[in-house]
């Protein structure tokens, strides 16, 4: 069966982008080491907030408490339950983090910032890439937001649209689109999504999928941004830079893919959260 | 953060179909059980030859020996790798298994047979349900076929259509629906996707992601037919009837959701592979 992830990786240096540290954060899981890039311009308080959740040493030690197999795996102290009790947390003093107010979206960037996909979308009027994030947008509002992909991270919220404080998701499954511009998204996963797809489960029909037995929760170790750590030390990632010609050329090759595999072409649409964004690490 | 999976477990009796011991496949893993349905109405031969290998304990010690994280997870002898003279194979003559005759797609089936989504589709002119089973379709055609969603079970095969020998597939991520009509689908994972995400993974730019070292793949511990268990020791599970009103009224409380979760309400619009088939277990 074919390799469906060919061909950027062989781009020249100039099309690719290097991730910027202070943008960089580490996720030490019991499995591995996860790398989310933020998209701060996209939410800037949210992303100043988990940064500096990070800072204070917020979640090491805590869980990914609700993980909903081909949905979300959600870390932090674990709303409504008393994870605190089983993993010290640094600082819990929760009236430090006072809920934000929601980013759901911002004003539309023009091109070329803005790569359009250039196909429908069952859910938005318009979708393409900026900067290696997938976005959505309304042209006739001139708003644009992050789409909620396998590998976006968001803030968690209660009901009402400004209520997150601590808790992320990143999302594992099949694109959950409906959520598009509803939680405030900022980042997303460029390495070690296998290692988030071996957490502990919940049973999604059991309190919203929060596992229980704090004790079979996987722990978030530590969360790190890369920018803390001495630059001899630290990872350091690069992404294919969306706006270039080798990434269009990588989109129109899959829209119409030349390999023999292909007994039937496909229908020359692509699906927004299905195109590989390539990554690659530059540190050993 | 609101339950996304709910309402459909309190149906009555009659909404629910019995899975046939006969369609349904067991893969005992290392992290647990995976329970799949065949759809053999769509794809008989591909069903049989199945049958006929699990019953041969064809891959009963073999490996998922490609898989690709976001992707597939493809289990066998590993094609164009040495993994048999690891894995002692109980029968290993594949002449015994010549290629298959494609069944990519089929007449269609009228309602109330098949439940239609009732919107757009990205890749095709229809898409619903037929038993369970999420199906696409071209009305000008009169064809119908499996879709390719998270948990999609399909034989591989070579370049050509009628290639497919003993090697299967399962979707373990974003629904490639590029590959829809394109491979012989024929069957869907009722339980146990997190332990195939638990799998070890090969790298999509590395031999297409199969897993050189033959020790790191994971077994496939043996397969079983249901219905060659005895009847007080096999698991048994029931699907949800799509052609029901409980699940059409799901559909649409989906489409349009009254929890207060949501600030902004979601385009009326549903992804056919975001929409959960409520299975339940009636064994322990």
């Amino acid at each position: 069966m074919l390799a469906l992830f060919p061909a950027s990786l062989a781009a020249p240096e100039s099309d690719w982008r290097d991730v910027n540290p202070q943008d960089l954060v580490l996720i030490d899981t019991n499995y591995g080491q996860v790398a989310v890039e933020l998209a701060p311009e996209f939410a800037p308080n949210h992303a100043a907030r988990l940064r500096a959740l990070i800072r204070a040493h917020f979640y090491d030690g805590l869980s990914f408490y609700r993980v909903i197999d081909g949905f979300v795996a959600q870390g932090g102290i674990g709303e409504g339950t008393a994870s605190t009790k089983d993993h010290p947390v640094a600082d819990a003093d929760l009236s430090k983090w006072p809920p934000l107010k929601a980013e759901f979206d911002r004003v539309s960037k023009p091109e070329p910032d803005f790569t359009p996909l250039r196909n429908a979308d069952l859910m938005a009027p318009e979708v393409g890439f900026e900067n290696g994030f997938s976005v959505a947008r309304d042209p006739g509002e001139g708003r644009e937001w992050l789409v909620q992909c396998p590998g976006t991270l968001a803030f968690a919220r209660d009901n009402g649209p400004d209520t997150a404080t601590t808790e992320f998701y990143i999302v594992i499954g099949q694109a959950p689109r409906r959520l598009d511009r509803d939680l405030t998204a900022f980042g997303r996963v460029l390495s070690g999504m296998q290692y988030l797809q071996k957490l502990e489960r919940g049973d999604p029909d059991i309190d919203s999928g929060v596992i229980a037995d704090v004790h079979k929760r996987d722990p978030i170790i530590r969360m790190r941004i890369a920018a803390d750590i001495p630059a001899k030390d630290r990872p350091a990632y690069q992404v294919i830079r969306t706006e270039s010609k080798t990434f269009s050329d990588a989109l129109e090759l899959r829209r119409h893919p030349t390999s023999p595999f292909y007994f039937r072409k496909p229908p020359p649409v692509l699906d927004i959260c299905g195109v590989p964004v390539a990554v690659k690490r530059t540190t050993p």
